[in-house]
């Protein structure tokens, strides 16, 4: 199946899409500065650190453009922004723990600044705070579904563990990506149709859209992994692999190379130092880029059939940029 | 001021309100194992080592002990109940990672064998698990009081770590305490009457006892790190100091001490290895001990009179003695 072609000129479209957010997306920032203050130093320095590190954003964007479809006032859509990207923050301080990561977007981790211990905590703390601001919206539809992500998440982090330096199949690094990335993306598009008492047929259409586009994103995340300039991705290429992680283009490659580069993928799973232009040469050649490249296209076009289900308005069109934005960046 | 004496007879007492909290407790150890088991096999693994590990569950006890002073139905004060050890033993997990305990009442701790990484996302999964249980209880006030309370002993641990190795004050280390402990008996001994719609005089006065419980608890906990015989506490005395924290005995034995053995705790506090003997005998001979454990009776006797405040009843009874067990455990 050939996908759907994407104009890059969405890229432009999305431009303005933001400057129509820009208010709602200062708002998110001073809401995650003043979020983010405690009375314990280490914390407030952690919150700091992790803002001043130019993350996307792009959940807290997701929210808002979602929440403006739902015709979810403010100051809760902003406030909704604002714990989604709490929590997403509380999930990668835990992760580089986990990853023993020296650096994220090219500066130091928060754990090679401040310590393991430190870390757990602040992470502790921020998802906390996360929840403590969810609960100010006073609805347990909106608390249900957080902390079901989160616990989704968790589990998707446990399972990643397990598999470490594992072969594993597309289903079960599909099964990883779902609870790491989609669910967060569903949930993120959902949560102001929630706090809007939007009708379940909305509030399922904006979540099948986040999903998909939480695994488009993922697994353009996973390719960049092999394809995008070091400078520009601002961590060395090729991490997935040296750290153990199969996805998709190694896990194509394996499946498809021939016994000496099915053995070659093993090694570098397993820790080995194989030069690097072999091993993207072994994805490149068995067309597992190209393969791994047109699925992320299908979740993209999946995201964007999910969003045509709903009524036309310039948040729709909006939202129906996005997968677009996803499957052309290039870091 | 003389502390009010306290029969030893309570103990006896207290196996036979034990006896009436039969059926709820093996109703908390039933919620506890199907709450904690999970699809993914680390979870339940830390899950059941932590429960086989034989915790006092003195929380669980407190919660339902006042939920029933407080009228407060089943299934809601067995939920509770379970919640509360979750929380616990989430607080346990993380604060295991930090100190890199070897060892955990007298058993390898949870770190040891799984690991930081699993640790961090047990920890994790386990707080949302509580608060996913508190969420099917749909009150507000429940959650509120479960995320302030979460986030006070986070805080607490990150004190904690920046006085470390620091000779702190009396009124530090209480400030500490009061995080890292009394809250949640406070909250332990609240949630079975929030539940119940119990009027806030009420509530109140459960917290109030809830609270001096805890810090009592505390100080014991800190006066039996110098005064246990090892094999009892199932932990090496005077682990306190050598991990670089002054409790009360050490903080009034350093005020009270002359030049020579104040030197020889600072050096203690900063990791030198002094020999037991010798830190010992400047706790005791300073009256440093005994003034410890006179503020621990204090605390035992002002939730004493909190609980009084209430109408008189069994479980008011049973509560009562609840301060003497605190006070005359030796683990």
């Amino acid at each position: 199946m050939t996908p759907a072609p994407i104009a890059s000129a969405a890229l432009d479209d999305l431009a303005s899409d933001l400057a129509l957010l820009r208010e709602d997306l200062d708002a998110v920032e001073a809401e995650l500065q003043s979020g983010a203050a405690s009375n314990v130093a280490a914390i407030t320095d952690i919150g700091q650190h992790l803002r001043s590190s130019g993350g996307k954003r792009i959940r807290a964007l997701l929210v808002l453009f979602a929440a403006r479809l739902a015709d979810c006032p403010q100051p809760a859509r902003v406030r909704l922004g604002a714990i989604v990207e709490m929590i997403h923050a509380a999930t990668l301080i835990h992760d580089d723990i986990l990853d023993n990561a020296p650096t994220r977007r090219g500066r130091p981790s928060a754990n090679a600044v401040w310590g393991n211990s430190r870390c757990v905590l602040a992470g502790d703390w921020l998802y906390m705070q996360a929840f403590r601001l969810a609960l100010s919206l006073r609805n347990f539809d909106i608390l249900d579904a957080l902390i079901a992500l989160t616990q989704d998440m968790v589990e998707g982090e446990l399972l990643q563990l397990e598999m470490q330096g594992s072969v594993v199949t597309a289903a079960q690094h599909l099964d990883l990506i779902e609870r790491k990335t989609a669910r967060l993306f569903q949930v993120a598009s959902q949560l102001g149709a929630m706090a809007a008492g939007q009708p379940a047929a909305i509030v399922a259409a904006l979540g099948r859209f986040g999903r998909h586009l939480g695994l488009a994103f993922q697994m353009v995340d996973d390719l960049l992994d092999f394809t995008a300039a070091e400078a520009v991705l601002g961590k060395p290429v090729g991490g997935d692999l040296r750290d153990g992680k199969m996805t998709l283009p190694a896990i194509y490659a394996h499946a498809a190379a021939d016994a000496a580069d099915r053995a070659a993928l093993e090694r570098a799973l397993a820790g080995e130092s194989i030069p690097w232009p072999e091993v993207y040469s072994i994805v490149e050649c068995t067309g597992a880029l190209e393969r791994a490249r047109r699925e992320s296209r299908e979740q993209a076009d999946l995201a964007l059939a999910a969003i045509h289900e709903l009524p036309p308005s310039p948040w729709q069109a909006a939202l129906a940029r996005l997968p677009a934005f996803v499957i052309e960046r290039d870091r």
